[in-house]
């Protein structure tokens, strides 16, 4: 017997079919005699909704009442599924993020979790209850309600497992596992039967979709056994994400090509080359809740140098106006520069670091395509660069080609 | 300066374009310097598609579950209304009955309020906050969440008026005040400039459906100065709900005629004519959280008699599997009868307290047209029969000229 998390997606719950299909898969799960919780996410195209909702009444909606409006996706998703187990013939009771209790941070829209209560969920499955858990949001500590962002099921899905030391948690969504990239841009992408979680975080991080960044970092730093699978087939073992000292086995020397379109570059031009200016110019960029992904600055020449970084497109023309506004003057900096027709695009691969010449090779295939890089940044297992948003498919193809990944000896 | 709850229907927020139609009606009573809490309800229609969602799942919705799913109605709503109000320029915050919290007991779907935690409210309004909360919601002593039925939304804001001791509980819905009878069924209705608890109570129960009959029963009880008004006229000042003692007014002897065509009966043949029968058949059906409306019990005869009641004709086929199966052997009674296709018409009045030859207006009247009552039962205020549901529209037109409702001077 078993202790199993399984997290559906939007895609997995996103009709009354589907969910009757998910209630059948657990009931299969629990008459194997595993202890089942379920964690899910709004209904396919819920979310959308209540935002486009939102914003008919106010324009730019408030945090704290999207929060309100958005964590009722989940709830409705929650009672279905208990239905659709009972109906199976299983005994099941439904958890929002405030009942469980998932205590939060008060970011709303972005939260981060603090701490789960699983004293009562333990205490259910010792009842022979299956438990459905509303993913994506919690409470904060005032009791507001508070949800963790896109894709933060995923998360709440980890987060439960560590909290209850689960023996696995599965992630279904609706693709079978992780590929070497997006196959919906590269017909030949293929599956990888484990990928560890160093790669697995880059590749998140830089934007393959299948898992959410926060979900990766909660399983590492509490070693849960993570598992990604499709919810549409039968069928099948995922993807299933390793610990690197598990993990003895040869090793791909690259195991995929990651890519990001959504991403906004910004140069501070002219920066006084001394100390506590990276965090004058990034303090009130965070202090705004904006994400910052790639940071760059390069030697200073003459006193001076150009510091960069990149932020969720979306978020560009809030982190420019504080740029403009509160930082320039304020260091002395000579301008501001801001680019969102941009795209990262990154070689991931644990094998990299005993590997020389891929970076070179990287960098001469896109330049054999006429493809400008505009920034680079390393880190041990991957090599990211920020080129112009229109070579974006033609860049991940042909690494994906240079490196073999289409090849099943790869 | 005043504290007035308001609260409006599902049809009154049933789209962003009246939500924020209701944001500058509270707008504009706020720059009179009036503190405002809102109750709302799910928009229109919500709580319809949650439903028919439910049943998709599970064909008898399991009840802990259906509150979870439709407690999101309310929820969105006073998200968007929280934003519709800042978008005015207001303070405004919004509040699930969880977060009240709005005590309830257990029963869910049908559930009860049992005390208000108001502390929260309290600091806020005098913090400048427009509150907005959510109707028709609460939670047990477990964290359960639990919904009121359908129309509670009514109970929560009468229910909050009277912790808060509001200076006045505004309802606002899609009439604009009580009326003589429904004027979608007769047009020569006319709206009530004030009526009386007791009469409202009776109207209510009654099926007039302006407001639901535990809201009623709240404002009486703790004298809550309750008004009723159009969400989509500017002026008009609605019917007002006194208490009689306010009352000296000269009284018109019928106010009004009250129907409902939900109604089923349920005769019980041959119960023994002895103590506690009453108890022994209604207590099975009491436990099965059935509402129970009229009640008859004539004389026996030769140590024998027959027990009537209604009940909604949702739960007739209930109730009735509940006495063939469970009662009617346990008390020895002959047969149980039933019959769904009947409705209740009645005529209510403070005044026929101290006029005669109401009643036999009354039943000359139907006479008059040829339709058999098949029970009767009066109280102070009222007298109800039962009918065959087919004569319901033509009984209700009648009394209504029979007691000359239509004339302004009545």
């Amino acid at each position: 017997m078993a202790l199993i998390v399984q997290k559906y997606g939007g895609t997995s719950v996103g009709s009354p079919e589907r969910i009757k299909s998910v209630a059948r898969r657990v009931a299969k799960y629990k008459a194997q005699g595993h202890q089942i919780v379920v964690v899910v996410s709004a209904m396919s195209g819920e979310t959308n909704r209540l935002v486009a909702l939102a914003k008919e009444v106010q324009a730019e909606p408030n945090a704290r009442e999207m929060d309100v409006i958005l964590s009722t996706g989940e709830q409705v998703t929650i009672g279905l599924l208990s239905m659709a187990l009972m109906a199976e013939g299983l005994k099941a009771k439904s958890y929002t993020g405030a009942q469980v209790k998932i205590l939060t941070d008060s970011a709303f829209t972005k939260a981060r979790i603090l701490s789960i209560d699983e004293e009562n969920i333990r205490l259910d499955l010792s009842n022979d209850y299956v438990l459905v858990v509303a993913g994506f949001q919690g409470v904060d500590e005032d009791g507001n309600i508070t949800t963790l962002g896109r894709g933060g099921s995923d998360t709440t899905g980890v987060a439960v497992a560590a909290a209850l030391g689960a023996d696995e948690c599965q992630i279904y969504t609706d693709v079978d596992g992780v590929y070497t990239t997006d196959p919906r841009m590269v017909p030949e992408a293929r599956r990888l039967k484990s990928i560890t979680f160093e790669e697995m975080m880059e590749m998140a991080s830089l934007g393959s979709k299948v898992l959410q960044i926060r979900s990766v970092e909660f399983a590492g730093k509490y070693k849960v056994k993570l598992r990604v699978l499709s919810s549409f087939e039968e069928e099948g073992e995922g993807t299933l994400i390793t610990f690197e000292e598990d993990n003895t086995m040869e090793q791909a020397i690259i195991s995929g090509i990651a890519f990001n379109r959504d991403e906004a570059k910004i140069t501070v031009i002219g920066v006084p080359d001394k100390p506590g200016i990276a965090y004058q110019i990034l303090g009130p960029v965070s202090e705004a809740n904006i994400d910052v992904d790639m940071i760059i600055q390069n030697v200073g020449v003459g006193g001076a140098t150009d510091f960069s970084f990149t932020v969720h497109r979306n978020e560009f023309a809030k982190a420019m106006d504080i740029l403009k506004n509160k930082v320039q003057k304020h260091i002395g900096a000579r301008d501001v520069l801001g680019d969102n027709k941009t795209a990262k695009v990154s070689v991931v691969g644990i094998g990299m670091r005993s590997h020389v010449g891929i970076a070179s090779k990287m960098f001469r295939t896109l330049a054999e395509e006429g493809i400008n890089i505009q920034m680079i940044s390393t880190s041990e297992i991957k090599i990211s660069v920020v080129i112009d948003e229109k070579y974006l498919e033609l860049a991940v193809r042909v690494l994906h080609k240079a490196f073999d990944l289409d090849q099943e000896s790869a």
